[in-house]
């Protein structure tokens, strides 16, 4: 059993040298003569390059194997074991991952978890983002939630630019959204789930999941990427109520060619280990210059393991015949002003995309002048169908 | 008052226009006509560019300045604020960015602190590295520390990728460190400092920061950004020890040319906010590919706040006349080949160092052919000097 790393390296470079050097290196290190007599305990510790290749833009890749005997079974170490000293060694990127089932964390919730937690067994879940992110009080954001509650939305999250502030504190703004949930749940018969964000330093981030959870919170979200790992490890452990991870900071270990992480490794296989129930990244169909493919990964990564993906930036009503054909219909659809926008407002926002569920399921054409006057046209008008 | 962020963008790129894009986009975001209302509340918000340049090789850049009303004191949420969903927007790098004094944390001991802990009040500290790194006992580790403690080492750590393992459990290297200590200290009177590398998922990390600091831990080693900022924090909030930042990861991070954060940010500034007492990062003089000018920024940013500088990775013997010109006597070098694989042991390592602050401060030159016979001369034998 180990966790299996591979690297890409530049081009020209020999990945059997560089692999082997990586293996060593981040393992026994340097040895002498001296500790001739523990040779067999190094061994056990040593990594090793168990295959190499070439990776589809032509750089020669290797595969190396790190021992469990090695981790301690949580993201850190494993981060610091696999690329801690060799990601300063110059341009080496982290391609892909595979580790053991048993390692970390699963999610306590998951796509299914959602998905009983709101009582909707087969569609996509919708997913609707405060806008503006700054600025709005509470009970703005009450008021906000209220409407796009009562339209039928399942999920609300505060950006994730929204912590403690003075101008609508955490606490005021679960309050506000509490009160929100009991009307849209008194009106609907069902209740949404709001992410609060939870945020704070040296520990409150902690204290506080607990504490939004004690007061009634029934989602949570979480920039894990700009807090770290053992922070979401400490957060999903303490709580009993789904967390979400948003990849805030994201692009600073994964935007290069040829340094940090792929995406797919970090928002896929390391979070889908790290214990969240769900993940947000951006969507490919947005403005965010996003690859297809490791989006694909991502996705996959986290089905892997029953964590929800949330495709997200770019997601409008336009965009639900594109989305359910890369995703069918084990997602959450995240929108911010592709609800906060619409012409008409945010809850003809959250009907345009339920109307553009039906008509695509009813397999009609996304064509404007075939639809009937409301809220998708509206929004089609505006956005268009990509 | 306010955070200052330099962002660089690509050759040919607006940076009034992408400046303005990123100071709303990470702020309010978006604004719609029915919150015109409260448009004095955005305005408190809003970040802003404070003015535009070129950067040393020739790229565009903006300086933001985003108000403290958006912050809320901790590094997690200041990431998430100037660089969460703007880093995945392309090739945009973090120069350089400026905190309130107030900001954060300051170190608890600093370099003035660990001078005063082992009673050295002026030559440059020196520490060493337990190596090879895996797969020596816990009292092979306690053989090792006494044989350098005894040649008058002030400082000594774990190798960073040595977890909680089997091979040699964290309680079990303490037990045998603080046996080495007691042996030293009796023998020579002076106690060298032991950072205890502190490693754990899910919350472990504080909880044994707490135990280990209990169970007579003088020192710490963390690992701090495969944990992520939000534990360095906490650790350093919990423990009455002097904290080692270890920069495992910081390639991943800081290595692009046009990615993620400039190494001076990242291990200078936020470091010296976080809290932590001394920051490890790549010396220029070894194999590690470093500029010698983000070297000598972060030395500046941690000197700033009182933190320790420790330039690591090529630390010998005959780097000292260099690492004196550079860094004065108030710095921590490091060494672990540099020490331990010295051709007449550890202790010899140790000993050459303190000869070559000698020959140094007498103002002789580093010529093998003019030094007599030892530990100094067999340094430069094998090591040179740069």
């Amino acid at each position: 059993m180990s966790a299996l790393v591979t690297y890409r390296f530049p081009k020209g470079a020999d990945p059997q040298k560089l692999g082997n050097k990586l293996a060593v290196g981040q393992t026994a290190g340097s040895w002498s003569e001296r500790w001739e007599h523990r040779t067999s305990s190094f061994q056990a510790h040593l990594a090793e390059v168990v295959s190499t290749a070439t990776s589809a833009d032509g750089h020669p890749t290797a595969t190396v194997s790190f021992p469990t005997a090695d981790l301690e079974g949580d993201l850190g170490s494993l981060l610091t074991l696999i690329f801690g000293k060799f990601s300063m060694a110059g341009p080496i990127k982290v391609l892909r991952i595979e580790l053991p089932e048993e390692f970390g964390r699963k999610p306590k919730f998951g796509m299914n978890g959602l998905r009983q937690q709101l009582g909707v067994p087969d569609r996509p879940l919708l997913m609707a983002i405060f806008k503006p992110a700054l600025g709005l009080s509470a009970q703005e954001h009450g008021e906000i939630l209220t409407e796009v509650g009562l339209a039928g939305i399942d999920l609300v999250k505060d950006d994730e630019i929204m912590a403690d502030l003075a101008s609508a504190p955490t606490r005021d703004r679960l309050a506000a959204g509490l009160r929100a949930l009991d009307t849209i749940e008194a009106k609907t018969g069902k209740r949404p789930l709001y992410a609060v964000n939870c945020t704070g330093g040296g520990g409150a981030v902690v204290d506080r999941a607990r504490a939004l959870q004690d007061a009634g919170a029934n989602a949570l979200l979480l920039n894990g990427l700009t807090y770290g790992w053992h922070t979401v490890e400490q957060v999903c452990d303490a709580v009993e109520i789904p967390v979400l991870l948003h990849p805030a900071l994201a692009g600073a270990l994964c935007g290069a060619p040829d340094h940090g992480f792929s995406y797919a490794t970090l928002l896929g296989t390391l979070a889908a280990h790290s214990g969240v129930d769900a993940v947000l990244y951006p969507a490919h169909y947005g403005s965010m210059p996003f690859d297809p493919a490791q989006e694909a990964a991502i996705r996959d990564a986290l089905r892997a393991r029953g964590v929800a993906p949330v495709p997200s930036a770019g997601i409008h009503p336009g965009v639900v015949p594109r989305a359910l054909a890369d995703y069918g219909t084990q997602v959450v659809l995240n929108a911010g002003t592709g609800i906060m926008d619409h012409p008409s407002g945010p809850a003809a926002g959250v009907r345009a995309f339920y109307e553009a569920l039906d008509v695509h399921a009813r397999g009609e054409a996304f064509d404007p002048a075939q639809l009937p006057e409301g809220p998708l046209k509206r929004a089609l008008a505006l956005w268009g169908s990509p």
